[in-house]
């Protein structure tokens, strides 16, 4: 059967549902795996922290960039899905999601029409951030020229940091311009505390979220909104038990709408995200008190494609495949070909990467293991968002390696 | 309009030709660009370089997936295109590539299918490596089962380095399996002299192929291969001089079909291979007298998005859109929304980025500069590899900034 060249990725060219399994080698590696059952344990496990503290979830979607899993975040009770581009919301609309947060300044011609044509749509809810007058006024501009009001989020920043006001001069310079404007609506206030480093992190995050109540509540007395629900929103998924816990602790009228956007625990990993998770549930009571915790549910699966030296392997999965930012992929399991569910043996941290290049890894491991050519080895990865951008589609299995679908992603 | 969800990702979504211009913001942005007089004159250089030296070239194409590439490559008289999977294998044969070497252990059940599967036709010409007796087996079962036969090239390595066979006992052992199958066939010596690293490089990797020639000579002599046709190959984007000059003085035996692999050059960059090919060009007399010498074809558009310090500008563009592993992307031009080509100003090294994030990154600029929100910066790039697989369709533009095409990649 020739395949489509609209279906040419790695991984599989042709899934049939019920027909493939991992272990049997149905699949050509390297592949990204998503395991079904921790996903759901993961949807879950946020969902409940977010009931527990009051807090709306709108989860950023830029990391898997996957509507399929954007369908089963709304499905468990997220109120929106963030996104970071006109494009990327683009996606989402198409795949049926409704209300959508852009945590970014939506800038340029073409990704602004992008916009506007999907507010021809009454029943789709979308807000954007502004942070200057400059920009405010090319909103202005563009909105008021297609006659098609813009909810705008007021960002604020820190100094040193990404986008967002600095001072109360940029601030009222900003709010001028929304509020001559006769298509764009003040809805709400943004932040984004990730970037907020310093010897004593927590202390100074809680101070900016403090920050940003306060602001939020003065705009607010002072009618500065356009819209009857205000948005307050911040999160990213390393801090959203301080910014839940900060919002819940502050008692908002009920016109607030408090928001985090964590995006990472979907997929979790074993590295950065599961040391920042770690770290919260230190702090944070309500997330102990919450059943179970946040599982690793992406690997990259690979073959050993050479063992030249004793110790030294060769796996054929490189930079093309996974992320390598935030530290190499770790080895979790070791499967021989012909072998079942029974025989899957778990790694310890014997065996480590040493190096990774575009399309190989150098894997270091114990000289007396009984490791060959042909085997496969699972790799759980750290930052999962630079994982899935190297995939097209990624195999999502059950617990017994059967793959029960496959999930598309639009990067 | 409606787009379908399969032409939902960033850059265009709707190419019409002739009608989208970069400087008119008729793309979405961020965008990756590339440049076809650029791409032109790299794919007449690289084939003068191979013609002057009369070896062949098999360009890497995993650096851009982008099959219309291929075709342009051996339309400018490539000789193959060398892969690094299986299913990069499977998109080259549908998109009319013909002759192919994987220069990589073929390692897998549904590898050795896919492969298996596109020798079904006669008139397709392949080459896979193998370097260890472990994996002959593996091809020889495989390819035995299903009674087609395989060209394989025995690979050779370095110690401390990637695959390839270390030793004369293990070089032994792989041929003596490869010579008891009936479907496997010698058909060459492969090697890659791009991880050998040391004090003296090119003197080491000198060496190392003056012992590769001698081990196909060794080898041709004791009649070691299947094939009538010998090939002898190595060479990656940075020493492929050393290679294909150290071929060329050893006044090989008509058998043996010398062939080189570089890939980068085609897309070139401002980063580690502009670095490599200067330093090539010291070395190399043959690559100074080539007219002219290789371009950076590719660049990343993207809008300043903020501006919320004097000197310090966010761009919407990141780790998402562009290579990070090998320098960070280098501010080029700059273009005011409504200006044309004859504003389009040209950086200097007072605007360099300083951080990068997932969707953003960080611009120092002088403060005295006219910069402002929704301006257009276009940046290159170091590691084309790395920035082409962020992208499912570059825009090619002409150098008037018009769009004339979109190439899609398939990763």
């Amino acid at each position: 059967m020739q395949p489509s060249t609209s279906s040419l990725h790695k991984g599989i060219s042709t899934f049939v549902p019920g027909q493939q399994n991992l272990l049997a080698q149905d699949i050509s590696l390297p592949a990204a795996v998503l395991y079904q059952s921790r996903i759901d344990n993961n949807l879950a496990w946020m969902q409940g922290y977010a009931n527990q503290t009051q807090v709306k979830l709108a989860p950023h979607g830029k990391t898997t960039m996957a509507p399929g899993l954007f369908q089963q975040q709304m499905a468990a009770g997220a109120w929106a899905i963030t996104l970071a581009s006109a494009p990327q919301v683009q996606v989402a609309y198409h795949h049926g999601i409704k209300r959508v947060i852009l945590a970014n300044e939506l800038v340029g011609k073409s990704n602004m029409q992008m916009i506007a044509d999907l507010l021809q749509d009454p029943d789709f809810e979308f807000y954007c951030l502004t942070d200057s007058a400059q920009h405010a006024k090319l909103l202005a501009d563009f909105f008021g020229h297609v006659k098609t009001p813009l909810k705008v989020l007021l960002e604020i920043g820190v100094s040193g940091g990404r986008c967002g006001c600095r001072t109360p001069e940029q601030i009222q310079q900003t709010l001028d311009v929304i509020h001559t404007s006769e298509y764009l609506q003040l809805a709400g206030v943004e932040f984004y505390e990730g970037v907020i480093h310093g010897d004593n992190e927590v202390t100074l995050i809680k101070q900016f979220v403090a920050h940003m109540i306060e602001q939020t509540l003065t705009l607010l007395a002072a009618k500065a909104f356009d819209t009857s629900r205000v948005l307050l929103t911040g999160a990213g998924s390393a801090w959203y038990d301080l910014v839940a816990e900060s919002f819940q602790q502050a008692r908002l009228p009920s016109q607030i709408i408090p928001v985090i956007r964590p995006g990472c625990y979907l997929i979790h990993d074993t590295g950065i995200y599961q040391s920042s998770q770690q770290a919260l549930k230190q702090r944070s009571q309500v997330a102990c008190d919450i059943k179970g915790d946040l599982s690793s549910a992406l690997e990259v699966w690979a073959y050993v494609q050479s063992i030249p030296e004793p110790g030294h392997a060769i796996i054929g999965m490189g930079k093309r495949d996974t992320a390598f930012d935030a530290g190499l992929p770790s080895p979790e399991l070791l499967v021989k070909p012909g072998d079942g569910i029974d025989n899957v043996v778990t790694l310890d941290s014997q065996w480590q990467l040493t190096d990774i290049m575009d399309q190989h890894a150098y894997l270091s491991f114990p000289e007396g293991a009984a490791l060959k050519v042909g085997d496969m080895i699972a790799f759980s990865t750290s930052h999962p968002c630079l994982t899935f951008d190297k995939w097209k589609q990624l195999a999502v299995i059950d617990d017994e390696y059967q793959v029960i679908d496959m999930m598309r992603t639009y990067f």
